[in-house]
C-alpha cells in the first residue's frame, strides 16, 4: 500500500507538473487585401492564421518569428486543448523557461500563403484550394505562383498590422530557414537576429530536380486534372506517394531502420508476387495517406514552387544578398541530413563572413534533426538570443 | 606549318594509340531450359547475352566475372565496332595490361535476367518483354518474380556449359556487386576472390522503401495497364520518371550542380507559369526520357523487387551467410555515395571479419564513382587479383 501510495504521489506531482506546463494557444485570423506577389500578380484577399506564445512588451521589442518547415503549419508550440496528443513542433525550445523563453519573448507563428495542410481547421490560409472571390470558385492553377519572399511580405504585414517594428530574431527550420534569410536580406534594419535550422539560402541544380520528384506524382495522378479536382474525386495516390517522399528523404536510413526493426529482405508475398508489397512500404505509404487528408496537392506543387523560385535577396546574387544582412546569424544544419546538406548552409555561412555563427546538429534523423533533436541545441539559441 | 604537322603528327599517333587499345568484342548467346527459380517458379526457355574479353587457358583457371549494375548490361570493356562512341562501362580497367588484366585473365560477363535493356539490340535476356513459349505473347507480369541469386545460377550454368570449375574472382558495382557476394555464398568453393564495388550484402528497411519510388511511377501510368502494354502504347511518362530519379539518386548533387553551372533559382517562366519548368529537369528528363527508347517498363519493376528482395545467403541470416564465404573479400565503396552508403559495405565486410579487405572510392559523383571513379583504384584492383 505505501509503494502505491507513493505511485499515485508520484503520478500526481507528475500530472500537475505536466499541466503547469501545458502552454494552450489560439489560433487567430489575419486578412489582408490586394496583396501584390513578388511575380507581379495581386491576391485580392489573403488570409492567413498566426499564434502567438508570450506577452508582447510595452515597446515591442520582445518579438520573435517563427517561420515553418514545408508541411508545418504555424503550430509551433503550445497545444489548443489540454487533450491534443502532441503540442506544436518546436515545443521542446518554446516556452515558460525554454531555449526560446516566452517568459522574457513574444513568440510569433504564422500560417504560410500556400500551405499544405489547407484542410486542417487549426490551418488558415490563402492558396489554390481557396475560394477566388472573383469567381466563386476555388483558385485551382489560377493562382499565382508565389514565393518565399511573398510569405516574408505576408508575416511583415502582419507585424506592421501590430505595429511591431523591430524583430529580436526570426528563427525557422527548412523552408522555415529560407524565410528567417530572406526576411534578414529583405528588411536588415528590422531584423537583430537570424538563426537558420536545417536550412539553405538557395535553391541549387540539384535541389530544383529534387523538388521536382515531390511534384510529378500528383501531376501523373488521372484525378488531378490539371487542378481542377476540387469538389471531384482527390488525386490522392499522387498525394500520397508525393508525401511519401518527402518523408523518406527527411529522415536518414538510420533512425528509417531503426523503425523498422522487424523488416527482412526474404518475405514469402513479395518473393512470389510481384504486385505485393513489403509492410515497410505498407506503413511509409500508410502514414503517408493518413496525413493526406489535411493535405491539398495543388498546395504541394505551390509550395515546391515556392522553394524552387527561392534564392534569398531574389536577384540571382546570393554573395550580395548575404552581405546585406545586418543581422547576427546562426546556423544549425544537421550533420547527416541528405535533404538540405550541411554544405549548403555552411555556404551561405560563409558569405555572410566572419560574423556569422555555425554549429551543427547530431543525430541519427538526418533532416528531421532539425525538429526533433533541436532541445540539443537548446543551449546554443539560448545563448545566441542573449547576445 | 610546322605546328599544323606537329599537331597532326600528334593526332596521327593518338589515333593509332586508340587503335591499338580498341578491344572489340562479341555479343554472344547462352539459352537454358527449364530454369528452376529461386521461388519455385520455372521458365521453359532462358536466354541471356554474354561477352568475353581475353583467352580462357587450358586448365580454365582464369576466368574472372563481372556482374553488372542496374541498368547495366553484359557490356562491360571494349567496343562492338570501331564507330561506337564509347566502351563498356568498366573499360578504364578491363583490358590488355589494365587492372583486370586481359593478357592474364579471361574476363566474362553476361546479361541478367530482367535486364533493363530489353530492347538494347546489344542485350540479350529474358523477363516479361519476352515471348512465353506457352502462349506465343510476352509474359507480362505472369513471369516469376526473380531473384539475385537467379542472375546468379544463370551464370553458373553460363560458366558450366564452358566447362569452368572455379573464378580466380567475381566482381561487380552497385547491384553486380549482390550478385558477386551471393556468388561467393552460394558457391563458396568455387569462388576464390569477390570485389563488392559500391555495393550491399542485403536491402534493408530504408533500401527497399527507396526503390519503392522506383517502381511507383510505372505503376502510377496509365499505359502500365498491369504490365500488358505490349503491341500498345508504353507507359513512358512513368518510366522516364523512374529513370530521373534514378539517375539524380546516383549522383552527389556535387556533380549534379557542377553539370549545370547555368542553373539560377530565380527564372522568369517558372516564376511565373507553375506549369513551366526549368532547364535542370528538362534536362534530367530528357536524358532519361532517350534512355528509356531501349528499356522496358516492367524489367525495371522486376530489378526493383529482385534487389528488394536480396539478402546474401537467402535464409534471412546475414553474418550467418557471411561466415560461408570463403573467397578473399575487397570491399569498395565511395565515399559520397547517398543511394548504397558506405555503411552498408563496412557492415558486410565487418561480419566477414579481418580476412575481409575495405578502402573507399573518393570523388564527387557520388554512387557513379563506382563506375566513372574506378580507375582510381585500378593499382588495389590489380594487387588485390595478384594475393
Amino acid at each position: 500500500m505505501k509503494i502505491l501510495k507513493l505511485l499515485i504521489l508520484t503520478l500526481s506531482v507528475c500530472a500537475s507538473s505536466v499541466w503547469a506546463q501545458t502552454m494552450l494557444v489560439e489560433k487567430q485570423q489575419f486578412s489582408l487585401n490586394n496583396f501584390q506577389t513578388f511575380n507581379g500578380s495581386t491576391i485580392d484577399t489573403v488570409n492567413i492564421g498566426w499564434e502567438a506564445y508570450g506577452e508582447l512588451n510595452k515597446d515591442k521589442s520582445n518579438v520573435i518569428l517563427i517561420t515553418h518547415y514545408f508541411t508545418g503549419t504555424s503550430h509551433a508550440a503550445g497545444k489548443y486543448a489540454e487533450s491534443d496528443p502532441l503540442p506544436g513542433y518546436w515545443d521542446a525550445i518554446i516556452g515558460p523557461g525554454k531555449a526560446i523563453d516566452t517568459d522574457k519573448f513574444y513568440v510569433i507563428s504564422s500560417d504560410t500563403l500556400v500551405n499544405a495542410s489547407a484542410n486542417d481547421p487549426n490551418v488558415i490560409t490563402t492558396g489554390p484550394a481557396s475560394i477566388n472571390p472573383r469567381t466563386g470558385k476555388p483558385y485551382g492553377l489560377t493562382f499565382p505562383v508565389v514565393t518565399i519572399r511573398d510569405f516574408v511580405n505576408v508575416q511583415k504585414a502582419l507585424l506592421d498590422s501590430l505595429g511591431i517594428k523591430k524583430l529580436h530574431a526570426v528563427v525557422g527550420p527548412s523552408m522555415g530557414s529560407m524565410q528567417a534569410i530572406d526576411w534578414a536580406v529583405a528588411y536588415p534594419d528590422m531584423v537583430e537576429r537570424m538563426v537558420s535550422v536545417i536550412g539553405v539560402a538557395e535553391s541549387d541544380a540539384w535541389l530544383t530536380a529534387a523538388l521536382e520528384k515531390w511534384a510529378f506524382p500528383i501531376k501523373q495522378d488521372p484525378n488531378w486534372q490539371q487542378g481542377n479536382y476540387y469538389g471531384k474525386e482527390k488525386p490522392i495516390t499522387g498525394l500520397t506517394q508525393s508525401l511519401a517522399i518527402i518523408t523518406q528523404e527527411a529522415m536518414h536510413p538510420a533512425i528509417f531502420n531503426a523503425s523498422n526493426p522487424n523488416h527482412t529482405a526474404l518475405q514469402k508475398e513479395p518473393l512470389q508476387d510481384i504486385n505485393a508489397s513489403y509492410a515497410v512500404v505498407d506503413w511509409l505509404y500508410g502514414a503517408a495517406e493518413k496525413r493526406a487528408e489535411v493535405i491539398d496537392a495543388n498546395h504541394i506543387l505551390y509550395l515546391v514552387r515556392a522553394c524552387q523560385t527561392f534564392i534569398a535577396g531574389y536577384n540571382n546574387d546570393l554573395a550580395g544578398a548575404m552581405k546585406q544582412i545586418k543581422a547576427k546569424t546562426l546556423f544549425l544544419p544537421a550533420t547527416n541530413d541528405l535533404l538540405l546538406f550541411p554544405a549548403m548552409a555552411q555556404k551561405a555561412h560563409e558569405l555572410i563572413g566572419e560574423s556569422s555563427q555555425y554549429d551543427e546538429i547530431e543525430g541519427m534523423w538526418g533532416h528531421l534533426d532539425g525538429i526533433f533533436s533541436i532541445q540539443d541545441k537548446a543551449d546554443a539559441i539560448r545563448t545566441f538570443l542573449e547576445q
